[in-house]
């Protein structure tokens, strides 16, 4: 097959992951659950517009290519919620790397290699682009969810300890949006949002 | 108000995106309105993968912003169908920039010019990377068509010309792309979906 087929063919498996919704809702739309594509269009533009914030170096564009294309194994896997059972999220790592290797796969080996690569690096949350891109990943719910009465965490009942876990990659990252977040925290726990412990 | 506070409320505001619906057909999701957010995630990810087949030098980055950021303006006009009457597309560019100006307006003064510079590149499409990014913003749709038995074509009689002008970004700038949209378009007339003049 030559290479513009492949590619294209690839753009078109890509369709599928405006049809994986996730537990966020989106309030600007009567609360319907957010996709995953569209999710990914709004983290690359949260990295764009928060990247004076990263205390180390961070290549911004490999921050966004990763973002734009971190959620598209759920093409195969669906989407695993943030604070499901660590049996299920160990279930969904394995079942990812299948995903990861059908997916990218469809595409030239370069292209495939490459892109596999960076995907890698985002789960494996080591670089300081893999770890800024982490956080925008990780922070947008929240502020959605601070925006809509607690949101996804209020129908799951989610902690503060949960919360405060899971945005931790900005501490050392950014510590301005990490002061930020613990307030926010704090809001939500008052508001019953979050439970407290 | 302190630029942090002025760019959370930016990506409050973006959240309303994925309730601007266009005339595109989502296949993989039972064939509802495609909001232009996910529209917008999808042509970044095809332009990152088509990126070869410019003929002119394209900074792929600069690309991959524009399409990121170039419905933004939608939020507070809409979306408008590509084969809208002329009057209709004029009244929209003036409302257009109007929305820009209170959109990207949001962010603190730098990033408003930044980004307002790189929307308004996007749509005088004079530089190449503007005019590779339109071409993505345009070829989608047509992929999309073509796996879904004429798609938005078929809804709205639209005819072979209209569809090979609005492709014709690419004739100069990626010939092997413009080859294989003309292609694509041929066996759209053949199959009924678009008219042919």
């Amino acid at each position: 097959m030559e290479a513009l087929e492949q590619q294209l063919n690839f753009i078109n498996e890509l369709e599928r992951l405006k049809a994986v919704y996730r537990q966020a809702l989106v309030k600007a739309d009567d609360n319907r659950f957010e996709n995953s594509a569209e999710h990914s269009w709004h983290i690359a533009m949260l990295a764009q517009v928060l990247q004076q914030y990263a205390d180390e170096p961070v290549q911004i564009n490999r921050v966004v290519s990763m973002l734009l294309i971190h959620d598209i194994v759920e093409i195969d896997c669906g989407d695993t919620f943030a604070f499901a059972s660590q049996a299920e999220l160990d279930a969904q790592e394995e079942n990812e790397i299948i995903a990861a290797n059908r997916l990218f796969g469809l595409l030239p080996q370069t292209q495939f290699i490459e892109m596999k690569n960076l995907w890698l690096e985002f789960e494996a949350a080591k670089t300081s682009d893999a770890r800024f891109a982490k956080a925008m990943d990780r922070i947008l719910p929240l502020l959605q969810n601070m925006k809509n009465k607690g949101g996804s965490w209020a129908n799951h009942t989610v902690s503060k300890s949960q919360v405060l876990s899971r945005n931790q990659y900005l501490q050392g990252l950014a510590p301005k949006l990490w002061d930020y977040v613990c307030q926010q925290i704090n809001i939500a726990v008052k508001e019953g949002w979050l439970d407290d412990h």
